[in-house]
């Protein structure tokens, strides 16, 4: 198994849900991961989602989140030691109100997952619809009662949230209560001294509405309102509690044995990022009036419809390997759920709404390995707005610059609002090459659509600004006569503040030429952004002059320059018990080691595959990727894509196994505090770059696909150019069809093809 | 003006107090810089000690401290992002009880020295005699008094902290009140959240008992028990607070013109540091008792003789220049209220008594800066002392070194019970170099005393377990057959996670040798500590292939690997508004930029300069020194001493200046915090290895005394194995008398001298 030479684990070892094409499902309540469980039975609609908690009370171990895009709280930079260019707070996603709560009370005990007998436990994830159902049978003293829960959060009314939740008596008569609340008294996991970031505004009859503590970092309060009702059978309303902090209503009835209570709770939630703040009250309660009208069949049947047609566009069927097809869907429904492109003043957050950890609205993540995605599976207008999204950033990505003493735009490692929020200098300050990624997304998106509107009127600014930056970053080698970039942390944060990152280097230089060869399509900008002759002269010095450590003997980019003066071997040289290197090694040791956390120079090839010979890059990847532990979610994937194109096919299949069942299969042993989504791209990339080939050189699709060896078949659409492609894999034939749009000239297997209708040929065996 | 070259300021910008040879005196009372008054005000007698607030009101911003010695708490360790081998708890100095609290009501107001009229204003610290005197005329609403306060806490009884303060009516019959308190509700400024860190025990009649809030970490809580007895003339009591955590007493009186009020004030603290928790309380009564059956002047008579023998032994006489001579005063003066050997398990912390800014009780200051000044200037049992601390903290050391995943021992940066208590990974992790000071500690208490006990005994223990940290941190480069040591901190601290620091590979190399040369000593040992004769083998190795970065073409020991890609400038060539740089400049520019901040390669020069010709020193200092900021308190005289080996004078004694006077004139602009205790030795240093030459080359003691050109004449006294001798340096002579003890064969001007009374010589001048 490639992975176990490179340290990975079984991939079962951490298999929580059965394996199903289209649910992730269990009939365990696995009180020990109840964590990883919640996880990986998150949903969300680009608006809001939660974590797969109960609406019932657990009292055991686990991490109640719900969280609402773009609602977060700057908090007080937690450091050790301060030093020059640190962020004044941390922006962290907050968890919202607990909107979910129903709690159910038996003969006036209250069920309690965590403590209570239950069996015939089931709970899926029905991907293909957009819905977490629930059921389990509670044994209280004797008497037997079957529960029934099913939730969705609308992708038909963005502010909906909707439950039915039903309890049918098995044995005897029972009294049962039901208890829908809004509950703002909520705590976050991530919090720097268990204080708690939210205050009361308005507490009445089924609404509550909440703001965020003020802060001292001029950053807005939000406010959050929440309107719910309830719809009942066979119980009624005979009790309601306000407290400034949370509303609920009790519903009381009686069963006999066979008879069914159930209740439908619509919660409707609106916030001040939509409406002025003294208005978001009044709006959720239009908004819950008009959800009211319809019954929550018909506004389920809504929600599944989109999901069915997001699914139409999207899906990659895979034939012939149930787990791999899991995986696709899973990565595919959990982004979609995180981000489809709705709302222009939102990111792809590296845990969307599934956990708090790394705070930020985003990463590089977004534009190293969610743009290609989005591009092919959604309008060319969602990735316009994921590039719009850092132009308008660009003020606050040089007032980053500014405080590291720098020209040009600095884009944040991690933010909500342009500003930096991380608070290590060996991130912060030194993880560079992010910038590059900001460049590059700008060059994919214009490449891949052929629209250079958005280069013309923003991304010019973007660059010019990363240009500035990097050429005052940069600095010259008087002996050498050459430009250097010294304290960079590159990819591969398992190593810091090192000399000459050959992928930093390597972006620097790239995103200067970029920005020299595309300046002409707008004139104007010259003059506009204040570009001086002298100022594209030092650009184009630094290009010609730019310093990459190279090892001729080996022909080897080095990654950065000392990097061949450590004790080099492989990760099969380690003991497996020590892996994963950040849970059980110091992190001197880690930094010391020849260990790389993910593809580093890889990640340039990876970036610049056309512009190297494939001998130069197996010899990268087969120096490299046996000093990989890939503890990063982003490195699977792009070693996946590498070796699907030095035709390493079984290497390729285990590393998209990786990162298609990186979650549900708990890879990393960190999935408890949330799911790895801007990583969920991985496994997408590498069917369809990977696997399928796909190429865009030189605005020209390519693709020359492979069929990985226990696959019997898979099929993928594609976005390009307002064409709709489906791209469909045998071992005996490729097959694509022109199923909307004009005739494409493309290519397949470097073969030229005027793609008309249809297109087919033998599948090249490797 | 060599400080502007190396781009500090005029010694004069930030001189709070007047040039007097015995006294820190000042007749502003500076309400801007009322911190640095503080600092530069402190008192302490290795006991406790405290900032030199005031006894009544002030309400400006200031900073109240006062400390006992080994009184800490281990707060909860604060870090952005958790990384394995960081300590639990970060111990800090924390600030105990208000306990010189008198404030003075006149007419029923109370004084504040912040917001009244004040005039006639005198404060200054006698360092002759170890007391804070202070004068003023306070003009409340037109009537006016003189106030006088005196504050010593005693050499005599530790335990005692007295004040004297009298009231004279200067023009109208006042009413007065004197309210003597201890107020245990204070507040830390070093604190992670605002919290306090002492909860109540006692409050009864002139008895306040408190002790530290319970930890996470398994650390003791500290007990402190004050007692406080009042004598007054012209007063007398009405009046008595008690509340848990503070103790006050109201005296009441009429003063006619001319009529002064006084009060008494004696305070006795002990704490469960030397008694039984429940004991402490009584023993502050029986104390006090005791010190209660003698008059203020009696204690003050004792407490004053106590100071004169310690300058009869230490006292540095200065002709010429009296800045210099109050310079070299207060830091032996504060240096001796800080530490001067009385109790084993205290160390010298970096801001004694003085401030709560670094945490921690002792760093490797002490044994690179300290142990040669306590070694000429106490009874060796002092410095045996101090080694004897480490030898305790050998387990601890192990455990930090385990902390890391790596064999032997690693003496912490920051500690106070020898468990690592710092939290950065670039200084905990990497600044290892410490461990090397350890040992050379161990060597030149050895070298100087020529006593091979402690080596012995206890010595080889510490020695053997840093060899065996240095062992296994390096590693060997297989084709250069060499051993390197990646990813430290050298003393430059303005570079982290560097390659091969040529100072951190010296120490490492030099403690092998040392450890393999002085074993033989011990032949028991080597079974007792497990000794291999594979190990040895292994050390051998090591030194035979340590790796030292080299530049062959400039004869250059280089910082480290990569430190000659730098953009190499001086620091002259910076816009001397950008400095100090740590206060301006992010700390990315920093680490990137080729600027130093203390002696590195230029340490150890320092250390073994025995071992490098004269020309080798040279080189090496007019490479680095023209780079190097100073802006850490150990870098000035660590040049000063090279600058005047090499005869540069005038550069010798501009950084004399700056060690000398490094607090009294705020040179690094952080003398508020508190003042900076250990590096004070360094003005000591200057003239005794640097002016005058000491050295103790293979157990000779050596000197080759020169005369600063503004300097009339310096004398010092030196003990040397049982011997006291003063040296008298003026311009014609060179005088060194034989005081006490045996003749002695030594060297003056490399000629042999067989001292036996007094030795004369002609000076020679540079």
């Amino acid at each position: 198994m490639p992975f176990n030479e490179s340290g990975g684990k079984e991939m079962t070892d951490n298999r929580l849900f059965d394996i199903d094409e289209w649910k992730v499902k269990t009939t365990l309540l696995n009180k020990k991961e109840r964590r990883l469980q919640e996880s990986l039975t998150s949903i969300g609609n680009g608006y809001m989602g939660m974590r797969g908690n109960f609406e019932e009370t657990y009292s055991g171990d686990h991490h109640q989140g719900s969280y609402i895009g773009g609602i977060w709280y700057p908090d007080k930079t937690r450091v050790g030691w301060w030093k020059i260019g640190y962020p004044e707070y941390f922006g962290k996603v907050i968890n919202t109100m607990n909107f979910i709560q129903l709690d159910i009370v038996i003969d006036g005990e209250k069920v309690d997952l965590y403590t209570d007998t239950i069996t015939d436990f089931e709970m899926e994830l029905d991907m293909q619809h957009g819905l977490l159902n629930r059921r389990y049978v509670i044994d209280k003293k004797g008497k037997k009662a079957a529960v029934n829960v099913e939730r969705f959060v609308s992708l038909d009314q963005k502010e909906l949230c909707a439950i039915r939740l039903s309890v049918t008596s098995l044995s005897d008569t029972i009294d049962v209560e039901l208890i829908p609340a809004l509950d703002g008294d909520v705590t976050n996991e991530d919090a720097n001294y268990e204080e708690k970031f939210w205050l009361p505004v308005a507490s009445k009859a089924n609404t509550l509405v909440i703001e965020t503590k003020p802060n001292d970092f001029g950053i807005e309060q939000f406010t959050v309102g929440a309107t719910m009702t309830n719809r009942v059978t066979h119980v009624e309303k005979t009790g309601e509690v306000l407290t400034p902090m949370k509303v609920s209503e009790t519903y009381s009835g009686n069963l006999t044995p066979g008879q069914s209570a159930t209740i439908e709770k619509r919660v409707v939630l609106t916030t001040s990022r939509d409406y002025d703040p003294e208005k978001v009250e009044q709006q959720s309660q239009v908004i819950s009036q008009a959800v009211d009208a319809l019954s929550f069949d018909e506004l389920k049947r809504r929600h599944q419809t989109l999901w069915l047609e997001r699914w139409q566009k999207a899906d990659i069927e895979i034939g012939g390997d149930p787990a791999a097809q899991q995986g696709i869907r899973f990565n595919l429904f959990q982004l979609f759920s995180t981000y489809y492109g709705e709302d222009y003043r939102l990111n792809i957050g590296p845990k969307g709404f599934t956990g708090e950890k790394y705070g930020g609205a985003t990463y590089w993540d977004t534009e190293a390995y969610a743009v290609p995605l989005y591009l092919a599976l959604a309008d060319q207008s969602v990735t316009k707005n994921l590039l719009t999204y850092r132009h308008n950033q660009l003020p606050e990505a040089e007032h980053n610059a500014r405080q590291q003493g720098l020209k040009g735009a600095l884009y944040p490692m991690v933010t909500f609002t342009g500003v930096e929020c991380h608070n290590e200098w060996e991130i912060t300050f030194e993880e560079i090459h992010r910038n590059g990624a900001m460049a590059h997304a700008i060059y994919n998106y214009t490449n891949y659509t052929g629209d250079e509107t958005y280069l013309k009127e923003k991304g010019l600014d973007v660059l010019v600004g990363i240009s500035r930056f990097w050429a005052d970053r940069v600095h010259y080698h008087r002996t050498k006569d050459q430009y250097m970039i010294h304290g960079v942390t590159g990819p591969n944060e398992y190593e810091n503040n090192v000399n000459n990152n050959w992928y930093t280097n390597k972006m620097a230089a790239w995103t200067l030429r970029y920005t020299l060869s595309v300046l002409p399509l707008a004139p104007l900008k010259k003059e506009e952004l204040h570009i001086s002759e002298e100022e594209l002269d030092k650009w184009q010095d630094i290009i010609n002059k730019m310093y990459y450590p190279y090892d001729k003997e080996q022909g080897i980019f080095v990654q950065h320059d000392t990097f061949l003066d450590k004790d080099l071997r492989p990760v099969s040289a380690l003991d497996p018990a020590e892996l994963p290197l950040n849970q059980n090694w110091s992190w001197d040791k880690i930094l010391r080691s020849p260990f790389i956390k993910q593809a580093d120079v890889l990640q340039g090839l990876y970036f610049f595959r056309d512009e190297f010979s494939t001998e130069e890059i197996e010899r990268q990847f087969d120096f490299y990727e046996p000093m990989t532990v890939h503890e990063s979610s982003l490195s699977p994937s792009i070693h996946a894509i590498l070796a699907a194109d030095l035709k390493k096919m079984d290497k390729a299949v285990a590393f998209y196994e990786r990162t298609a069942r990186l979650d549900l299969d708990n890879y990393n042993n960190d999935t408890e505090d949330g799911l790895h989504i801007t990583s969920m791209t991985g496994s997408w990339l590498t069917i369809v770059q990977g696997f399928a080939g796909m190429k865009t050189t030189d605005g020209r699709l390519s693709f020359r696909p492979y069929l990985p060896k226990n696959w019997q078949n898979y099929a993928f659409h594609i976005n390009y150019r307002d064409r709709l492609l489906k791209v469909s894999v045998t071992s005996d034939e490729v097959k694509i069809a022109l199923l909307e749009g004009e005739p494409l000239d493309m290519a397949v297997y470097d073969e030229a093809v005027l793609l008309k209708q249809v297109y087919t040929c033998k599948t090249v065996a490797v």
